[in-house]
């Protein structure tokens, strides 16, 4: 005789059929791991009608979120409606009502986590987010409890499938940004309107909840650097390969003392490192704790059935606390509530890192000098420089390439804005920059 | 006012002393996450002379395991001298007198498992064994729990940082195995006798319980199949580069149907998959989830601190269950006891993969149409032939490597000794086997 626990969900999509689907077909292996069968008693969504890849009793179906909400029997909510307006309403309700949480919905626990931790606080509640951050790697139950022991010392994540797809066929096929966007539009690896994924909302919004896994602290989304790829060229792509580097969009966390530097832009890393070797719509997570040394997490970070793993996962972890009779055993951001403070994050301005700048020039003598000489006065020493001849255009020049040791952003900004308006005829059109990360990734 | 829970350690080496440097480095933040203070009370080890590199008050070192054994106080019992009889009485009594245990020790648990986790389930006890498998590596949490709604396919794992720094430096440096091993032992990569790690017994360990937890099943060690890499040598390692692989020691677990395919050796994998970057003493585990797809985790597999990270990250995981008033949440093999079976393993003469083949022979006509007619005869289809006339040497011969199709084991071995026995004089020396793993790997 084994127990039953009662789940509803909410937002019947593609998570939603992915999350059924799974509890169907593996319903043996998860009862034999777990001691109790997790079924699905009541799915709402606004439309019940459009048929799905797997069979429901029309029963179990309806339109009304108050018949999940409101059922006594219902233990855990899944909540796959994504945004933070309605979703938050439903999600409070359900933990005003004493069910315990499961979401995939990375805008709502960025942008609303607090009010909503705070919430099941009071109410003995539980929540699984893992979903949230990096689809199906186990990310978010690393930090909080296989890491539990190290400092992180740093953050390095590739965290949106759309950008590094769209980056690593531009890289295979030398193809722009604009004919590689549109082909992933065509195959559905990018959305209608691109922007939440292209300018790293997206990735903003997991590296928040990832800054305050490995903080313990509440995070302000609008505090960290963004910067999207769609800036990045062929070109660029190519000349990184010649020094060595291949362009990611990472996101990144930095432990500088008592502050954190946080940001996400394109960044040169090492051909070398396993960072590189992340391709296609892959995510993936380099961890630097101060005892573990490298930790590396890599998977599907989005999709049906890898994202209703990670579901199915925290519904498990939820439904074995349920067993054991206790609500929760692990701090929802890993640090007990009385610890959790705000964080500090390093303005961008302060961020010393090395730098890729390509310049496009007259074919003149002396305009490296003019260049280097600009740079050299806000404390910008360059590692190394390519200049190709043969690349002359008589309207975008030729271009200079250089790569600098350590710098701080605020002189690089300087310089740059220096060098764009006072050498006008000399250097033409504004200077690329892109960030490479190469000690710090070591 | 925090509550303390006392930890006794037996074994007092090299992770003996980082356990303690990190729970006295990081005694602050393991405090702020897990609300109590986790405080070594005793040291149990048979050398209490030799300065470690951390300091302990005198009065905590014993040289009388039972100080830690019977001391009423002690709630968790972490044991790190290795070896599995003076460990194995030590873990049977630490689990007889009520002590919760955390252990590094893979030959234990790989075998006396079934004896030491049947124990524990009478006693009501949780053990720990994260680090005994991957090092500071979450293999084990996440099998256990993060991707336990899934089947696992497949697990593809480089389970020796030993083995797998000599493959990198002979593929790198074009070396002779014997010359790497020599090397690595004067660095400390590798043991005086290095057998254990060379010869894939430690990997067979790790193996055995990455399978028991992947299917929820007992292991029988010995039924296992496993070669070690010492005869691995640089014109292997060449002509694997050749076509597009790279020489891993893999231990390798498919599910096919109700038995399981497990099986250790040098394998050759293609260059641009995920487990040919790991390099240098690195370990990693690729794993295919039938829901999640592959999730990839990489990391140390040994040392001080990250095998310590380990340790302490099961320490907070039972001391979370302790203050939730609960004393095991997650079965000790991830299955409920009542479901736990012996595993049924696909004997080496039934498995089908892809081989690759290097036959020494004498440089004359006919040679290659002879070698494929026998081959043909077992079922044994050619992929691919490199032959290079200008290797030619009076003893050794030139060589013919050819790659195959899906070949049965059973039918490989009978070819290749028809082989080296009716073609004798013509086929000269012993012919080298290494499997290639390709397909499954995608």
């Amino acid at each position: 005789m084994s127990k039953d626990i009662s789940v509803g969900l909410i937002g019947f999509g593609t998570i939603g059929s992915g999350v059924v689907k799974l509890l169907q077909d593996n319903a043996d292996l998860i009862r034999g791991r777990l001691g109790a069968r997790l079924v699905i008693k009541k799915i709402a969504d606004i439309d019940i009608e459009t048929p799905r890849p797997v069979s429901v009793e029309r029963s179990k179906l309806t339109t009304d979120v108050q018949e999940v909400l409101a059922d006594p029997e219902i233990s855990i909510v899944v909540e796959l409606i994504g945004g933070y307006t309605h979703a938050k309403t439903i999600v409070l309700e359900a933990i005003r009502n004493g069910k315990h949480l499961v979401t995939a919905n990375k805008a709502l626990i960025a942008t609303c986590g607090n009010e909503i931790f705070e919430a099941a606080d009071n109410e003995k509640i539980n929540i699984g987010f893992e979903a949230s951050v990096g689809g199906t790697i186990p990310i978010i139950k690393t930090l909080k409890e296989s890491l539990a022991g190290n400092n992180i010392d740093s953050v390095f994540g590739i965290m949106n499938g759309t950008c590094n797809y769209i980056l690593t066929r531009m890289t295979s096929e030398g193809k722009d940004f604009e004919s590689v966007l549109k082909d992933a539009q065509a195959l559905g690896f990018a959305e209608a309107d691109p922007t939440y994924d292209i300018e790293a909302v997206d990735t903003a919004h997991k590296l928040a909840i990832t800054l305050s896994l490995s903080y313990g602290k509440r995070v302000a989304l609008e505090d960290i650097y963004r910067e999207g790829i769609s800036k990045i060229s062929p070109l660029d792509i190519e000349f990184a390969g010649e020094l060595g580097y291949t362009i990611k969009l990472l996101a990144i966390a930095i432990r500088r003392g008592d502050v954190v530097e946080a940001r996400i832009h394109p960044t040169m890393i090492p051909f070398d490192h396993i960072l590189a070797s992340v391709n296609g719509n892959f995510n993936a997570f380099h961890l630097m704790g101060d005892a573990s040394g490298s930790v590396f997490l890599y998977g599907q970070g989005a999709g049906m059935m890898p994202t209703a793993s990670a579901v199915v996962g925290d519904l498990i972890d939820i439904s074995r606390d349920i067993m054991a009779g206790t609500w929760r055993r692990v701090p929802l951001r890993s640090y007990k509530k009385d610890q959790i403070e705000d964080i500090d994050l390093l303005p961008i301005d302060d961020v010393l890192t090395n730098y890729y700048f390509r310049f496009s020039a007259v074919d003149r003598p002396g305009v490296l000098s003019k260049i280097s000489g600009i740079l050299g006065k806000y404390d910008i020493s360059l590692s190394s420089v390519i200049q190709k001849e043969n690349n002359l255009d008589r309207d975008t020049g030729v271009p200079i390439v250089v790569t600098t040791y350590k710098a701080r952003e605020k002189n690089v900004r300087m310089a740059l804005e220096e060098i764009d308006n006072t050498l006008e005829g000399v250097v033409l059109g504004k200077t690329i920059l892109i960030r490479i990360e190469d000690e710090s990734l070591r």
